[in-house]
């Protein structure tokens, strides 16, 4: 992670811990703690700080973190029900025993379902805590639950289940990512957007931009899988070649692969470009996509 | 299930019918399946009724099948997952196989999470159809939220598992059920009253009506797994007493649980009366909530 990003990303951590506080009392300590553990493993933040990029392009003023906390809470629920058994059976994430190792897989599903409320109540919550209008904390939310949802991650994760083992194509490839993970990011940036005010133009610059940089980063995902140890990665590898998943690497090779993310970066930063919307953070964030090794 | 309710409960199905033609598109045929499997399974539809009989009450116009389809499905998707190995372990629900005993528990678990979003954007779509305002809109989905979350639904059947083989007060009893089924059966009626344009006393007075009913509901539901057989009951009776729950026919005795829910129903016409808003559908749906025996 860049030095740049590090104060960034550690004002995110602290309102996730906040947020814990908030939202989780009432729950039995049990279902609580495997929340606030499955948000507090120690994630790149990419999500928040992409939506903090965008507000900040588009010129919003105030602070957005709260906000970015909203699809960084659908990932982590993502991510703690697909390392459950009957999913991809996963026992690492991010360096440490996953979720349902921890607390078993009864606590951790329902911890994941409990986490799907607790986002869209903490992006209301903070589009009031910015005084934006309720149709644009309406908008904020349904873009939130689109890309968390059937039209996203969900489709995208239920195809790529259903693709294990079968050959696909390039295409199918790209289309499965674009959805189970580029939906998020897509939507993390046109919610910073939308919550700064922004043009229609402006919107579909970000959107541009942030399904190249999507690809892009599950493209480098793939690359990792293959090129790093389980140490250097903090998660089992070497995962997707034994589950017969398609990755990226054995359809294009580790070069043919990297050299399809610079370009897709590429033309992401042009997007913005073309809108006066590339800043020096949407830069570096997109560059630190594609040359990061864990 | 009285007769006058049949019609209405048939204009339920088609609106799910259709909804999953809808919303499901793009999921790949066994999530899809699976969903559409769970909706459909032949249920009493209390949901989206009482949320209909609050709409008239208040003097709503229009048609609100398709909003009181929101909280059907948050409901649907919490049996579903209920019915999981690692949860209550139910392999029948309403005379039918459970989810994860024909589509197994992985399909089980992501086609349950997949109905939280879908279920939002049945709201959103739903007030948008009606032309309610935006803030009107809003109020509704958080509402749904809200009951299916942390502070309702999830809360409650965190606290109902790790309640399991120990000892509850009457009052700890009544405080799960409020919250696991009572929530979103409150949320319903809210939501009716809502769409209609309520002032603040309808609400609270379709809410304390809501709370009486919903609890009742639950007694009756505890009383029934004590005194019907698994064919009268569609599924698996006996089961609280075997896994060490903390009914309230052990609490109570069964004529004393009967008695309780009868006192229940009671003040919970009493609180719509005050109102004028004690229709006469209102009134037989929460009678039969103490006389059915299945």
């Amino acid at each position: 992670m860049p030095a740049r990003f590090e104060g960034e990303r550690e004002s995110v951590e602290r309102r996730l811990d906040q947020l814990c506080g908030t939202y989780l009392s009432g729950l039995p300590t049990g279902i609580a703690d495997a929340i606030r553990y499955g948000l507090k493993s120690p994630g790149k933040r990419i999500r928040p700080l992409l939506l903090l990029y965008a507000f900040r392009a588009v010129g919003g003023k105030g602070d957005a973190t709260l906000l970015g906390c909203g699809p960084e809470i659908i990932h982590a629920y993502s991510l703690l029900h697909d390392d459950l058994p009957c999913m991809d059976d996963d026992d690492v994430r991010r360096g440490r025993p996953t979720v349902h190792k921890v607390y078993g897989s009864r606590t951790a599903i329902i911890a994941g379902v409990a986490m799907i409320p607790i986002a869209a109540l903490v992006v209301r919550d903070a589009a009031r805590g910015m005084r934006l209008k309720q149709e644009v904390g309406l908008k904020l939310l349904q873009t939130l639950l689109e890309a968390g949802g059937v039209s996203g991650m969900i489709g995208g994760q239920s195809r790529d289940l259903a693709g294990e083992g079968r050959s696909l194509s390039l295409g199918d490839r790209e289309e499965i990512h674009r959805a189970k993970t580029g939906a998020l990011i897509v939507a993390s940036l046109v919610m910073g957007a939308l919550a700064a005010g922004a043009s229609l133009a402006q919107v579909t610059a970000v959107e541009r931009y942030g399904r190249a940089v999507g690809l892009a980063f599950q493209i480098m995902d793939d690359v990792l899988d293959v090129t790093s140890t389980t140490t250097e990665l903090g998660k089992t590898t070497g995962r997707d070649v034994a589950l017969g998943k398609n990755s990226f690497p054995a359809l294009l090779g580790v070069d043919g692969a990297q050299a399809r993310a610079r370009a897709l970066i590429h033309d992401g930063l042009h997007a913005l470009a073309e809108q006066k919307l590339l800043t020096q953070e949407l830069s570096q964030v997109a560059n630190f996509m594609v040359t990061r090794t864990s």
